[in-house]
């Protein structure tokens, strides 16, 4: 089994945990190999759920704190194992799962282990299956098993925030728009009625929708309603019958879900919606006064995030949950995924100095 | 080798000849039977190539008659062998080819057999792979390898035309309208550039747009203008960088194609437009004195063919060409398709008396 030292550098220890290669669904050697260095640590109390492992502090103290921080990637390309690179004299971590998220996952590492006496209870949580469907994740499992681990004050996701804290998360909507028609051979196209011409309508409205920009908690959330995909057609010289347009709606957390589909159902009225996947977001939850005093520790202007995180999953659970890693989001999942060695010293200094603050 | 009988009636010959299924590329086993009864008698001069068969009188008329039937079908769908079905006291024959085109086909071979000295001169052809890409069509070998034989005053097509005269045909052309944009993930769509936003005026046009309806050398032919396929997107959360919309114009032969791509170019005017294939159409070409002849003589109304048919092919050669037949059209390539007896025993009386009368 791959051994890992928690002591080392946290640029260090990411470069480790990334040559461990770990897509979802292939998280047990990476698990076994945290697992082995955190459970015989005395001051963490360590429960283990297939490949998620959570680790308590047990020092009395009047708050906790969730970390958390997933331990999958997306599939590998051509991108493991890692390589040092440097752009404009900055060094820089490149390879799959430098951003989303074992930079974050390594700084949390090797905080779990070095901060025997925090200033707040602690309960880390390295989970497996992130980057695919919901059902699957590590998280949803533990929260059927496990509920009572979920409990804390404030929630922090290591996923990538460009070293800044991002509130919040938008929430996000699938739903598949049909317009019908009557097949009919093209050459006598007047015998049959065109699905695809019936769905101009559709297209002009998604093409003029202006997104708002919503603020919430003082956070200002950018919304989006996109056309992801769209198909139709039998043949060359048949006249459709059905066409689909599949669109994702990105909307603010001010939103439920169920506004959120009443929204998409103004916006196409009189075309066939049918919802096939969504998840609300999560309100910034910064008025807590933890968040007040993690924002003044860490020294980061608070910004809104964008994508689906599970901040969403605390912020259902009444814990008030923000992003905070290395890593720049819009390389996450990219080919040429890679993080600033400082930007993960960054983050590690900003947990460091808010857990260990008197 | 199965046996056919060319003196029976042309309802059971019909049956015989789609009981021998032929889909296109599998047409030898109905061309060695057509062939060994064609290739004895005396009054036909008999040409084959591949499952191409052309059967020549030559009796120095001074007018020569081309009268062409291709032998295959589309695949067959649970209908072959044939049925018997009775519909409001009419009956009708049933299954793969009846309509298109064995019961015109079966005519031909029934007159081919029986009109030892018809008033005019006539070369007859029955031919394979009239179904799929014009590059396998028996018509492209021969005009290649024997263009002679083409030569004629006049062309009948026996393709379905519910015992009507129908003149000429519309031309067709295929393209790929293409929109480009930029990949980004859906919740920073703003990143992004949405090519399926950006079809929308393209399907807006089509859906505006009016085919006309023009009249040629007296029939009047009706244009369309579709899409029949649309295609785009590449994830459920990836902002899409291209979108193609493939059209069918079908167009009245008094456009050349260079016309008709120039007219969907204008109509498609900003966008990307990639000619994927098309034909010409064929004028009517009733004016020509045999064809007036032909008309009186079967007591048919003539009318627009909408379809393209190989009587493109000889129009492009110069020789005048309608299509002539039993079934209707809109049954063609249906998995209902059926023919009525007495249609079929009508077009052989017309045809009869045609190249009979003195």
């Amino acid at each position: 089994m791959a051994r890992l030292d928690l002591s080392i550098g946290s640029v260090d220890l990411t470069r480790a945990i990334c040559d461990i290669a770990s897509v979802s669904g292939e998280e047990a050697e990476l698990a076994d190999a945290i697992y082995a260095e955190i459970a015989p640590l005395a001051h963490l109390d360590v429960h283990r759920d297939g490949n998620t492992i959570v680790a308590r502090t047990g020092l009395g103290r009047s708050q906790r704190v969730v970390i958390a921080g997933h331990i999958d990637t997306v599939p590998i390309n051509g991108n493991v194992p890692t390589r040092d690179v440097t752009v404009d004299g900055e060094r820089y971590l490149w390879g799959r799962g430098t951003v989303d998220m074992k930079s974050g996952t390594a700084v949390q590492l090797k905080l779990a282990a070095e901060l025997v006496a925090p200033r707040v209870d602690i309960t880390w949580m390295w989970y497996d299956n992130e980057e695919v469907d919901s059902d699957l994740n590590g998280l949803t499992r533990l929260a059927r098993t496990r509920p009572d681990l979920f409990a804390g004050d404030f929630a922090i996701l290591g996923e990538p925030s460009d070293g800044q804290v991002e509130g919040g998360c938008n929430g996000t909507l699938r739903a598949v728009v049909r317009t019908h028609g009557v097949r009919a051979h093209s050459a006598r196209a007047w015998m049959g009625e065109n699905a695809i011409h019936r769905a101009a309508p559709i297209l002009s409205r998604l093409a003029e929708y202006r997104p708002r920009e919503i603020a919430v908690d003082g956070l200002v959330y950018r919304e989006g309603l996109n056309a992801v995909r769209i198909s139709g057609g039998v043949a060359g010289n048949v006249i459709p019958d059905l066409c689909e347009v599949e669109i994702n709606f990105r909307f603010a957390p001010s939103r439920s879900l169920a506004e959120a589909e009443e929204h998409v159902r103004r916006v196409l009225e009189g075309f066939e919606v049918e919802v096939v996947d969504g998840a609300a977001g999560a309100r910034p939850g910064l008025d807590a006064p933890l968040a007040q005093e993690f924002l003044a520790a860490v020294g980061a202007e608070p910004r809104p995030k964008y994508g689906w995180t599970d901040v969403a999953r605390f912020a259902a659970m009444g814990v008030p949950a923000v992003n905070y890693g290395p890593g720049n989001p819009s390389l996450a999942h990219h080919d040429e995924e890679q993080v600033s060695y400082a930007q993960i010293e960054a983050v590690e200094q900003g947990l460091r100095a808010w857990l260990t603050a008197s």
